[in-house]
């Protein structure tokens, strides 16, 4: 195997792949409109399946729309390292978030092809279908049902919301392919993905080697007050709003008393909002995530009791109901200390994280060693047209990939 | 004059009367919907006009279509006292707001004719047109024209939700008079409410004796923070809800400092409102009042300094427009002597209280001595349907109402 230290990813060719995928469903303020299974996500996986192509790898589309490219290694039996992420973003989404894995996963190969390596394990490429679930929810199609985590027929029956089923859309931009495609023989899995959040940035930090992803879980709050006029005095109000801004700030300040706790309150309705007239009721929804399931569900019980202390001393009705609980992800020690001992020898900064968000990755944990790198995301934007990383920071995620996928491929 | 010891209201005929309007548009739910103007409002209008033509009153009709009935006095270059309010409700309101005014103005009239009582003053009762402001906005248009507040062409221009012009339904109601009925010649305006809040009932007391009407400033608030996923750590968010909500608790605490200081956060809304974003816009409405317009501008400036401060600490923008501004009404000191001392007699328990909400009597204010008088309402409530007043109660309030109109009557 050819010396680490000597290989060297081409950037001028990673920029010019990212110019081809920035331009197609390019929005106004450089942003990505590139929506799963439209025609611009067909667009992109036609030029991506060429690119494979050229590389020389053995092309394969699965039953729900999952492009892999197998680089073949020297071993027959053994199983891959599989690399990659997902082409189709949100509406108005940016140019990274999901491209980033992809296209650093193309680069690593064709650095691997002009230097002529070969590994023992094959190398596979992935471009996981409806990643963002913004067409198509839930998100995660590609891959879940890859893993087992959902059923083809699931995944068929989901309509976007103009009526057309999944399946039809996988057959319009003629990304059906076979079932057995997707029986993967997979050893390792491996994402690089923007952070999504401000604190490689913050923390001055070139690279985020990802714990695992936090657990979720989500409620929905009903705050029932007494609405009046505003000509009611102040004394003996039961309002709504003014009770629910307590808790929304209580929900708020819990994420003080441990490290990589979020939380989030999201859909915020109040009634009757009018101007002249208090709130009767306000019903929200809120989040807790972490990756440790301990820790969330002590949180957890902490919000409750404040917002029954609340409820009470406000005077007015709550009612809590959990909507949706997902735990804690933690991905393979063996790769995260790959990715540190690699990352040191680059002498590249790094901190550990926990992802607050679902990936791919989280669904491939399931069936083989995951482990995810992060890049800095500027100010923290994703999943908005503002969304940036340096191509300094790419270049040395992207070598970094370079030197894990090259530590594991001959690890036999 | 006869001794008011001995005068007595008649409460079986108030509460017939009582019985009689509280059908007239009612609720399933013991409300009242009797939208000024429409059928409903005609026929107690028809059936008032035949109870003041019963009692030998003069009734006129103007050109808002507020209805008059007179009792002559004696003295016929006397200014009169006038007492009444409103029969029209909010949709869904209660039985009782306005309705006790000129229910209970009538049961005056009623007793010193049984009585044979002649006074030197003339006493007249009035019900308003459209004090709700519900149908048609804004509210008292009735005493806002009588008083010179409005011009009848803006009264005649206004629509409602149907498009229907305010003439229109005047016309339609038969309640089009002249305009020569509105040159009013009052001496005392006396009006008769419910409390519309829960001061009476905590304090045990039996009668309000209403100081003034408090002013108020409106304004419009724009938090601007930047959305963005769940998955954001807590770290570096502009969460611009949790920014909004300090600002509620800041608008709301701010009545903590000063007596009969109320503030309301009315319209409140949220962008984008979904499960798993949080908000990067917080437009919400608020309004200051008190009766002492030092007092209020104090804590507006108090509020503005608070909200301020919250933006800069949550690295959100915040704009604050003011959209209104009345300054507080303050009632007639003899009026309000007049009140405390009959009460005094009747030993009933009283307390001076300030209105938080608009009335007739604030636009009568202006052309004559005014001042109010307030009955208990059952834990606040008023606009609704379970806005609700003893009989007890009515009875003191209307032995009251008898009084002062006997103190005044001859006082020329």
């Amino acid at each position: 195997m050819a010396a680490k230290d000597t290989l060297k990813i081409n950037m001028e060719r990673l920029k010019a792949a990212f110019d081809v995928s920035s331009n197609i469903g390019a929005t106004e303020k450089n942003g990505l409109t590139r929506l799963t299974l439209t025609a611009e996500d067909k667009k992109m996986r036609d030029i991506f399946v060429n690119w494979l192509k050229e590389e020389g790898l053995s092309v394969r589309i699965d039953d729900v729309g999952n492009i892999y490219g197998k680089r073949e290694g020297r071993n027959k039996d053994a199983k891959s390292i599989m690399i990659g992420s997902h082409l189709d973003t949100q509406p108005r989404g940016g140019r990274f978030d999901g491209v980033l894995g992809v296209l650093s996963a193309l680069e690593v190969i064709r650095t691997l092809n002009e230097n002529h390596i070969e590994t023992e394990r094959p190398i596979e490429i992935v471009n996981f279908t409806n990643e963002e679930g913004e067409r198509f929810t839930p998100p995660m199609i590609g891959s879940g049902v890859a893993t087992g985590n959902y059923t083809k027929e699931f995944a068929y029956g989901l309509r976007d919301r103009d009526g057309i089923f999944f399946e039809e859309a996988l057959n319009e931009t003629g990304y059906k392919g076979q079932e057995e495609n997707r029986r993967l023989n997979v050893e390792y899995f491996i994402e690089l993905h923007i952070e999504q959040g401000p604190l490689l940035e913050k923390n001055k930090k070139e690279i985020g080697i990802v714990k695992g992803v936090k657990g979720m879980t989500r409620f929905e709050v009903t705050v029932t007050g007494h609405a009046s006029h505003g000509a009611h005095p102040a004394y003996g109000r039961k309002d709504a709003l003014v009770a629910a801004s307590k808790m929304v700030l209580a929900i708020d300040e819990a994420t003080q008393k441990y490290e990589d706790l979020s939380t989030t309150v999201g859909v915020f309705e109040v009634f009757p909002s009018i101007v002249n007239i208090f709130a009767g009721e306000v019903r929200f929804t809120f989040d807790v995530r972490h990756l440790d399931d301990d820790i969330r569900n002590t949180v957890i019980r902490t919000i409750q009791e404040s917002l029954e202390q609340i409820s009470e001393e406000s005077g007015v009705d709550c009612s809590v109901k959990q909507t949706w609980n997902i735990d804690g992800t933690h991905f393979s020690a063996e790769l995260i200390d790959v990715i540190q001992e690699e990352s040191n020898k680059l002498n590249y900064t790094h901190q550990y994280m926990v992802s607050g968000a679902g990936h791919d990755a989280k669904f491939m944990n399931d069936i083989c060693k995951t482990a995810m790198i992060f890049t800095p995301s500027a100010n923290g934007f994703s999943h908005c047209e503002e969304e940036f990383t340096s191509y300094e920071d790419i270049q040395k995620a992207t070598t970094l990939l370079l030197n894990v996928v090259l530590e594991l491929a001959d690890k036999v």
